[in-house]
């Protein structure tokens, strides 16, 4: 068995949606697939077997934070990622660009790469993207990626262009060091662009006709109107290899998977399900519902009925809002399971549609079914969120940084 | 079988301790036995299953807690405790007085009972020996206890002794009611006093006279010098009946917890494992060490090497520190894991000596071996929960009354 293997299982005919399968050292992936973050190596509040337990494949760790704490070099020695966090599947890194870039004034980037101070010491560290790749195989996740340039939204069409192309410039550096680390790592391209179509269309054939075991698509869901999303992937998919997994960063939501994999993405990592459960919001199939509402106070049922995750299995839905309003520990733990569960059954169905050659009507009725979150209940949880946020500060609590993504 | 029953099955030669065997309708205890406090209808990021493993046989809720939220006939619509929590095994409810006694200035005691003020909404609520036997019986727990006065330390005798001579008139209302509600419950005496030995000694053989199921002894551990706590204890024990449990209540710590099984007490509640937890204190024979040291940066052992919990069989203390450090979730609930289980398995050593009859020699090993956390420490971590409470009183949270008793 090859370290690192994609096979395509079907295909539908209507959309660009794939049902595929990835093969890496610690274990296999059905794709589509949802994977939970785990910013600092631990997906908030929910423990290993518990991610095992609701059908988790893969993880996603952020690079940024364990390199400067605890340290890669600690965690390879003590046997790299899996070995440190108890967690036997598979692992994605990024590259640490996406924090470093969301920090602003913090960083100073230059064709070499990335100079930033650490949120935490105010120490000063220069990512390139050869030093991400030593950092990277220090790790030692099975996926990992390469350091990019993530434009903002909106972004001038100049600087989209040197972006790109210093993104491009910076993938081929990645390429030519890649090697001399762990050759068993799987190594994705990162195709970017902002918001140009042409921009997006020339830099998935870059990307694509680089020799990366997979792509993926960066920049994007950055605070971008959502048709604004769905317009840059159709410009990007048919420029990719198909034979290779796509990555869409940063998505999502329940909706938002499931329209990204009609237009041909595999893999998705996003906080948003364990954020928005941590602040109440849990997934059911007409929409996310708010835990703290005064309507679950008495609530016998579970969270949602056909929901078959530990949560819902065992506990009231009225003591579910108990936990949230008392703003027991429990609840993070019972909340994020739920959401977690949810993404992962509806990745599976959406593979089983797709499979079944009945994807398209899946996705129909599944958007018609799910209401998504209003913009204001959005922007009332961004709000909390930064809120948080500076409370934690106040407190002389390290920044938060570890979700820069905005909630959605 | 009887709802509760209580027979001894050793005793040691030397001091007062018995090993003993409770019967509940939810289970069976062996004691002596530590509960964890789960005030909230939750130990706090622990889940049940988590519980069970650990060998918890028996848990205490706070009754003034749940009677404001969610509120006692809610949770017996919902089943009581038990079902609502989904925790099946034995549980003890307080009576509330401890904590509407800690709040001071928001409330107001007659012969008729506690008045006070709810710390979430200012509401004004009265408690009553009657009305705090309807609430517990809506709370349903396996054993329950009858409002007291617990005065504080130091206290002057006068008001020691009218405080103790109220608990006495109250424990008869409560007796004489009692019936009224759910008959398997088993109502346990408190024995006051202050810190006055010949009251004590008059009420621990008054309340030990009264037909309750077993005995508990309040206002101890409430600032008191633990040569004062152990002096009490000697006045005390001599006068309780033998064939009833012992319940010291909010005690304790493991050295507490050891010394005062010698003193011939059975059962101990207290928060203070998890309490410690939290704030990084993690128990082990030599005593308690603080997980976020520099020290456990690059530990690769577990917390503790012969420890047996969760945590240690499966993570490094490198990676507890790390999670300590960050402030993750995951932190909380592995720290207290690890540390109730470190009671429960004294629990079950010191049972085992007493059985084997070498308690002494057990008791005067683990002393020795187990050093206290010094004076200063304890200091320390006092004023860390008081800026913790601070903070979340800023933040706009309610106000944590939830853990009154000081951590030692």
């Amino acid at each position: 068995m090859p370290p690192f293997s994609f096979t395509i299982d079907a295909e539908c005919p209507e959309t660009w949606a794939r049902a595929g399968t990835i093969t890496t050292p610690h274990g296999v992936i059905q794709t589509p697939i949802f994977m939970p973050v785990g910013t600092q190596a631990t997906v908030k509040s929910v423990s290993p077997e518990e991610l095992h337990e609701v059908g988790v494949t893969i993880i996603l760790a952020n690079t940024y934070h364990l390199m400067l704490r605890p340290g890669s070099q600690l965690i390879s020695d003590f046997g790299g990622l899996h070995a440190f966090m108890h967690w036997d599947g598979p692992i994605l890194t990024d590259s640490g660009g996406f924090q470093v870039f969301s920090m602003g004034h913090l960083r100073k980037l230059s064709e070499e790469g990335a100079a930033f101070k650490s949120h935490l010491d105010g120490s000063v560290h220069l990512l390139t993207p050869e030093s991400v790749m030593r950092i990277e195989a220090e790790l030692g996740a099975d996926i990992i990626l390469p350091l990019d340039i993530c434009a903002a939204y909106p972004c001038a069409p100049t600087e989209a262009r040197e972006g790109m192309e210093r993104t491009h410039r910076w993938a081929e550096r990645t390429l030519a060091v890649k090697d001399r680390y762990r050759t068993e790592q799987a190594l994705f391209g990162i195709v970017q662009g902002a918001f140009e179509p042409e921009l997006r269309r020339y830099s998935a054939h870059v990307i694509g006709n680089m020799p990366f075991a997979g792509i993926a698509v960066g920049g994007l869901s950055v605070g971008e109107p959502k048709a604004v999303l769905w317009e840059m992937l159709r410009h990007v998919t048919p420029e990719l290899p198909k034979d290779k997994p796509r990555h869409l960063l940063g998505v999502g939501s329940p909706e938002d998977f499931v329209t990204a994999v009609s237009l041909g993405m595999d893999m998705f990592d996003c906080a948003l399900p364990t954020r928005v459960a941590r602040h109440g919001g849990l997934f059911t199939r007409h929409g996310r519902v708010n835990i703290t509402a005064a309507r679950f106070r008495v609530e016998r049922g579970p969270i949602e009925a056909e929901c078959d995750c530990y949560t819902c299995r065992n506990y009231s839905a009225a003591y579910v809002h108990h936990l949230a309003r008392t703003e027991e520990q429990l609840y993070y733990r019972l909340g994020s399971i739920h959401n977690i569960r949810y993404m992962l059954r509806l990745a599976s169905q959406v593979r089983a549609a797709i499979c079944a050659g009945t994807f398209p009507a899946f996705r129909d009725t599944f958007l018609a079914d799910y209401t998504p979150a209003p913009e204001e209940v959005r922007e009332e949880q961004r709000e909390k969120w930064k809120m948080a946020r500076r409370a934690n500060r106040a407190l002389g609590r390290p920044t938060s940084v570890y979700e820069q993504r905005k909630p959605r």
